[in-house]
């Protein structure tokens, strides 16, 4: 088991990562306030887990919200059906809400934690590799409008995260791919030593090698969390993790939530982001290179935005999060680890490469 | 004009007391960071004083929802209309929310400002006795669940609040005196002199005398300032300023939101507070009959509640947020600005107290 502690202004807490950790009681109960525990889940996580979480639980009977399984379902309807049933069974201050399943569980969960009676406990139990480093850290939660991707949430840390490697085994291939294209995207972003690991055991990585697995996890958490240490609300250097993310939120909203995973688009992203760096930027061919073929040795699929419409990723593009008074901001690669945020790109040069 | 610092951990803003600030642009220009301002009001206020705050944004011209009056609408089905609009004019993070109304408006908006895009600017212009005296002090956002008031909301400052004095003109007596419930309740909880001072002008308030309704929001607001610097999320001393609140939100829950002004529930639930303490506790009489007497001197309208049954009492109590593990707490008195925590409260005493 490898721990990590995540240090934000509001909060330190411990991210745990190995195997059985779900089923071992000493990493939840410590955290909780009292015996008021709410598990949301969703159709294909909880038959699989959990029995495994609420034997840990011990002598507490936790409440359940089990969803059916999607990015469709990431809207303030599931929000307000969360309220509902925590206002039913009477939960106060300090319950505890416990999200066990991937991203979409995590951010509706923490959501729901950081707005119910002004803000209660949440623990993070991820059980995709994507959301084992990506959306488990750093405590921003959210949920989509129909108009744009996590138009609407909070930053919310958790108690604990417990990244238990065992529910990965049950994972398919893409998602296991989706993970990794978030992986990459933390070397890329800070880490040139990291980014040759992957590069070069890609293939063990991809059938989850026990220890490789848990180390990629642990040091993908760390560059991670180091970054969002510094600027929780991302003022500054923590929208560098958003490599990859304008075009790959373009791409989820146009083909709808639900149509490509989260972590696939963002693989998408990072492909445009360095094509586009190495057409406009500094970025070299043989390192623009490098980042498509770690992208295809992933296994991420490539190609699924090709029928979009530029006008149609302009105007996404236009309401992302990141645009500042309708100016569009792309994170740019000068090199592996050298990364850089452009500031209102020259929107021809992004039309004509789009319409590529 | 008197100005009052608000310090938290996470911000220090200032709150403006006096005449005709609302149309002066010296106090809101500098507090936005682009030229992205919605102004959310209501059909009563928006009349009555939106042109004046649009004169003062100067070229700005600013977004608008104008919701319909009342408690009953402060609800998420409003917070989404809002979110919608957001989105539709393309607001980023950089947009600034202005609440232009009473205490339902204040709450919405800042619930809204803390959650769209994770988190963007607002500013407080409260135009009601009771938000300026409340609501605007202290960062408290909400909206209410059809079982609880203020069940969803967060903690969330606002980049300056604007009292203007002016607006109190318009109100009408009753909403004068639901105003007036809060700053009695301060005076309880911290300030004997002030309790005096209101006790003695009570004439001069009530017909907003200038230079001595100044005075009191500023020391009221002073009062309520100091409590939150020192526990801005309510871990310890701020669950003082809940006095009269426990029986109030059950009035306003049980008597339907809209039928009762939030201020006159809280100066029935003071009284209720002020003779469970005499009976039970350390309250001597002739404190109890002042406070008693200075409500009644307010024009606080009193015995609202006395049809309701004492079970639909004890249930919504149950579900109160400052109710943990189903154990009831109140906000008992002592003396004039000597009040305490009163945890677990024996429920059988709370019961037959409200049943006479």
């Amino acid at each position: 088991m490898k721990k990590l502690s995540l240090d934000t202004k509001h909060k330190t807490y411990p991210i745990y990562i190995g195997e059985n950790l779900l089923s071992d009681d000493k990493y939840i109960l410590p955290h909780l306030k009292n015996n008021q525990v709410l598990v949301v889940s969703n159709e294909t996580v909880a038959p699989l887990y959990l029995d495994s979480l609420k034997k840990s639980l011990k002598s507490i009977k936790p409440a359940t919200i089990i969803l059916k399984d999607g990015e469709e379902y990431k809207n303030i309807t599931t929000v307000n059906v969360i309220y509902d049933k925590l206002i039913d069974v009477k939960f106060d201050r300090d319950c505890t809400l416990i999200a066990l399943g991937g991203g979409v569980i995590g951010d509706i969960t923490g959501f729901v934690a950081s707005t119910y009676m002004r803000g209660v406990s949440f623990i993070q139990i991820p059980t995709t590799l994507l959301s084992q480093v990506d959306s488990s850290v750093g405590g921003k939660t959210g949920v989509n409008h129909p108009k744009g991707k996590n138009m609407i949430g909070s930053f919310w840390q958790p108690e604990c995260v417990l990244s238990d490697t065992n529910t990965l085994k049950t994972l398919n291939k893409k998602q296991i791919s989706a993970g990794l294209a978030e992986i990459i995207k933390v070397a890329i972003i800070k880490d040139k030593q990291f980014f040759e690991k992957l590069y070069n055991n890609m293939d063990s990585i991809l059938s989850l090698k026990q220890d490789l697995i848990q180390d990629v996890i642990y040091q993908s958490c760390k560059i991670k969390a180091d970054i969002v240490a510094i600027d929780e609300t991302e003022q500054g250097i923590r929208a560098l993790l958003n490599l990859g993310h304008t075009f790959g939120h373009a791409i989820e909203t146009i083909l709808g939530y639900g149509n490509i995973l989260h972590g696939e688009a963002v693989g998408a992203g990072i492909k445009l982001a360095a094509v586009y760096s190495n057409k406009y930027g500094k970025l070299k061919d043989n390192k623009k290179d490098m980042i498509v073929k770690i992208l295809q040795m992933a296994q991420i699929p490539m190609g699924m935005d090709k029928n979009i419409k530029v006008d149609d990723y302009m105007d996404v593009m236009a309401v992302d999060k990141k645009t500042k008074n309708g100016k569009i901001n792309l994170i740019l690669i000068n090199d592996i680890a050298d990364v850089y945020i452009a500031q209102d790109v020259d929107k021809q040069n992004l039309h004509s490469f789009l319409s590529q």
